[in-house]
């Protein structure tokens, strides 16, 4: 909890703060809001000497308050803001998976944010709230500079509207086929996206990404699809970690069933390809998209699984490393593989390069996964039996790390 | 004269010397080369008594040793390296336009080579003779880590073969013909290009390229045209600079027809546009392409103005501001608008883009235009009115500096 107070404090400081109590005031609908209360108090002092009316309106009025701090209350310790979609909309359609999934990318925010800021105690996380002009919006959390992490950033965006032109066709080109009503495909998009640099060299890089689509086809039927992953990008390799975060995400997945983590597994080390390298981005772990099969229920618990299998996947790898000796060499080594996830992510990285093409997205919270420092050296090339020679030999030929 | 030497220096070490003196024997066609001349003389030599014969042999072969010595000073004297098309077909075909153009890249990459080397002393620049499989080759020179340059490369590359699929559907996009026979288009691209990264803040980035290019359509006719441009990217602004650097610039243009340089002008703005933060890359110079007009000649001779014109350009700037000192604060600016520079480069350059999707092309010539470092900060905002905000906003509202 010393953390979450801790979080809340970068929460509270200046315009986020602001952001926050703006949301939680305007948050649709709140039947007893301020203003409401404000406006029948006034009323009910209009009337004069209807001396019931008034107490009446003032129990009222005391109790909506005491709703409202609980709630606020709640808020603060389970998430790093108020949800886009506002607390009570996401109780009243409980039962809808679009409700749950934004509760959960809120609560997997918080719960990763928490983790990384205990073990980083000097440095506490930006929260900033944005609204989409479109529709819908997001809360970003960055911690930056801190002592164990150089830039962590975790993200939560959900947000509505009309499908682009642009959308529609990447979409269709794989696969969907989308009829649209007059050109127009209403859609909602939500999810939870990090990556994780670390300072020290032995500490691996990490990123995850989890997301819920659904597009309202002209007769009125509901396209749905999750996608996501966690993968892992070490600047040397362990062996011992990158099979205990592999098998992890492997337990993950086969309480689900035994076919998704060596799929997935595949496909995560399919994507991350730097093909002008020919290198993969890091070790891997899982990727998928498109999934929308045995059911919407059941694809949402498997997605949970993976969403909860995230600190422990890596928390217990930064534990163990953030405090190991490094060289000024070893530094230089990770600059350079920094260097490489920056080509991956600008030059291949679907969800970049369609975050960057799309007219009102925020920048800021796309470019979030850039590194705070890189480095790109003419023709450098580590030399034969070396440690950095050990982990290219394994971007350039993925093993498997979990039988 | 010293500098060249220097130069040399670095292309006499390890495997560059190697490649040049490899490019040197292997150049076509060499009717007096070392082999030819060995056999003449074992073939005289068993000839026996023949003493008029052998002496008339013995003769030839220190004339063509001498000559070959002679051209081998030249060349050493001109180029960084002996050119893709060898010296001696270039001398040949020493009338089309196609010649001349290898050896304006070739001498503009030793020119400004030079003119970098004699600013810092105390590095030298690496030369990489590569060959491509599929046709041609090129000369990479690279400085890295210098007193005054962190990097600056200066590439040369003569490239022919069949164009790909990908390439023949991009300059159809951009309304050229092109029609292939059996499906294959024989092309000839060349061009030298250039990115110069100072370590001094207050020092300008500046990049340049010119270049050629020849098709073969189906009915044997041949389409050409040139490209290119020189433009600057500074940490700060200094108006100053910036109009010397446009003006250099202008004159170079207006030798030729006063409409170029308002219109080459306008088109660098708007190429170097990183659309997704609202900024130009620097503070802009002069761009083109597709220029095929008025005559190959004329065009050619515009292209050879605006090469010469890069040094006296760029040169004094860099003199004007190496020593000048420089805060921490300003030394972070400046990575911060590296980072700028790899977004731009990777996300829309259409060079870079092109050979990175390209197979067969030498990702470290492409790449060697990022900066040695650079850096990325979440929400970065420079306050009002300082000089950080200076340069922003003539990046974000490009101006004329010169009328």
């Amino acid at each position: 909890m010393a953390a979450a107070a801790s979080l809340f404090r970068g929460a509270a400081r200046g315009p986020p703060a602001l952001a926050f109590a703006r949301a939680l005031r305007s948050a649709p609908p709140e039947p007893a809001g301020r203003g409401a209360r404000r406006a029948a108090l006034a009323a009910a002092g209009a009337l004069g000497g209807l001396g019931l009316a008034l107490g009446l309106w003032r129990r009222q009025a005391a109790l909506a308050a005491a709703r409202e701090d609980e709630e606020e209350k709640e808020l603060r310790q389970r998430f790093m803001a108020p949800p886009v979609s506002g607390l009570r909309e996401l109780r009243r359609r409980r039962r809808e998976v679009r409700s749950r999934m934004e509760l959960l990318i809120m609560e997997t925010q918080a719960e990763v944010c928490r983790a990384l800021a205990a073990l980083d105690p000097g440095a506490s996380f930006a929260v900033d709230s944005w609204e989409r002009k479109e529709g819908g919006g997001g809360i970003s959390c960055v911690l930056q500079d801190g002592e164990v992490f150089e830039k962590a950033g975790v993200n939560v965006s959900v947000v509505s509207g009309l499908l682009s032109e642009e959308a529609a066709r990447q979409m269709r080109s794989r696969g969907k086929s989308l009829k649209a009503k007059d050109g127009k495909l209403p859609f909602c998009a939500m999810g939870v996206s990090s990556v994780i640099h670390p300072k020290n060299p032995h500490v691996p890089t990490m990123h995850f990404n989890y997301r819920y689509f659904e597009i309202e086809e002209a007769d009125g039927t509901i396209q749905w699809w999750f996608g996501g992953g966690t993968d892992l990008t070490p600047t040397y390799l362990n062996e011992e970690d990158a099979v205990h975060f592999h098998k992890t995400l492997k337990e993950a997945c086969d309480k689900h069933d035994l076919k998704l983590y060596p799929k997935y597994k595949k496909w995560c080390d399919d994507y991350f390809y730097i093909k002008h390298r020919g290198e993969r981005r890091g070790i891997g772990g899982i990727f998928f998209d498109d999934m929308d099969s045995p059911s919407k229920e059941e694809v949402f618990q498997f997605v949970k699984s993976c969403a909860k299998a995230v600190v422990p996947c890596y928390i217990p790898i930064v534990k163990k490393h953030c405090h190991d000796s490094f060289t000024p060499e070893e530094k230089l080594w990770q600059q350079l593989r920094r260097g490489r996830y920056v080509e991956f992510n600008l030059v291949y990285d679907r969800g970049t390069k369609f975050g960057l093409l799309t007219p009102g997205s925020r920048i800021e919270s796309i470019l979030m996964s850039l590194p705070l420092t890189a480095r790109w050296e003419y023709m450098h090339n580590p030399p034969e039996s070396s440690k950095e020679a050990e982990i290219l030999e394994v971007l350039r030929n993925p093993k498997d790390w979990v039988h």
